[in-house]
């Protein structure tokens, strides 16, 4: 553990604290007060602080994306599916017979083709239904704008993807999801403030 | 106050604990037990609940966007700025001599005409800090889609900025980053869905 600890510049407690917490599975036994670490502890343990520190992450929702990881379906897109149907925001349950209706119309209009069941499309509906509330609503131009923007994005990202194993998959979507949002919200503020500087200076 | 809580449908207690936090400003008094309040509170009022129920922020976080709204400087850039500056997530000052190199570097590969310190490209810094970290660097193909993904968005929502006062374009700034953050992260999740569908069913 001291090995891994001085690897992965993670201390000693927090590891501890990590495999009480079951967010790192345990060692290989090799002796009473020794256990054995490979490879995949490092990684493992890489992933449970950007979720954590970086992320923002709470304990139980790091615990529910590590286990998506653990039991990451064969096929590489429910894989995905799972991991971001893992991942914070939480999105409400649809009631029975009620359909997600916003994000559909916006998925149709797109020529997407999801699983309207999907965290993803719920989670959209959601996002849709507070922008209409505030007297702000999505009107076509602008999907037809954020949705070029998403996929532009999404399809770089989707290439980046390692297909070796779906594991592999799954921890790709999970950080680049969690640790990438920020950067894409980031870049929308700074490229507001480029736009607004340029018609400044045209005005 | 019983006819804005009619007119708003926010409870009357709540309104109460607003002008309490001071998130709203007090009516004009007309009687002893009387006051008046006009549109701009029931718009006011229609923000402050976007802020806290839909966005989340906390009450601290709400109050200074609503400063920012009060105090907004003449120039619609520069109020659109101090909006952003307002609004979560925080970030981290800049230590003396210390400068927001990655984030510089991606802004002139992008050559994108920014304030280095303001706080999106801090914001911008941090978030490719973080991604680095995690061995997920921004790599220049990437950063040339989220890019082009950025200002798709950017350029849409600055054209629809009300720009008669700067009041207006802040208050539509604040609004639009809040509530639209979700819906592009939203979107760019179902974007994935529906590359990896494709790829899967290509294979």
């Amino acid at each position: 553990m001291a090995e891994l600890s001085r690897t992965s510049g993670v201390p000693v407690a927090t590891i501890k604290y990590y495999l009480r917490e079951g967010l790192l599975p345990p060692g290989r036994s090799v002796a009473a007060t020794q256990a054995e670490y490979d490879e995949a502890h490092v990684r493992r343990l890489r992933l449970v602080r950007a979720l954590l520190v970086v992320g923002g992450l709470s304990v139980a929702a790091a615990r529910r994306v590590v286990e998506t990881l653990d039991e990451a379906p064969a096929d590489v897109a429910a894989a995905v599916g799972a991991a971001h149907d893992a991942l914070p925001p939480p999105v409400p349950a649809l009631a029975e017979g009620e359909r997600p209706e916003r994000a559909l119309a916006a998925v149709a209009a797109l020529g997407w083709d999801v699983d309207p069941e999907s965290t993803g499309v719920r989670q959209l509906d959601a996002a849709l239904a507070a922008v209409a509330e505030v007297g702000l609503p999505m009107r076509p131009e602008r999907l037809e704008a954020y949705g070029e923007a998403a996929m532009r994005v999404a399809d770089v990202e989707v290439r980046g993807t390692p297909t070796g194993s779906p594991a592999d998959a799954v921890q790709y979507a999970i950080v680049g999801t969690v640790m990438y949002e920020p950067v894409m919200a980031a870049l929308r503020r700074v490229a507001q403030q480029h736009v607004f500087r340029r018609f400044s200076r045209e005005q």
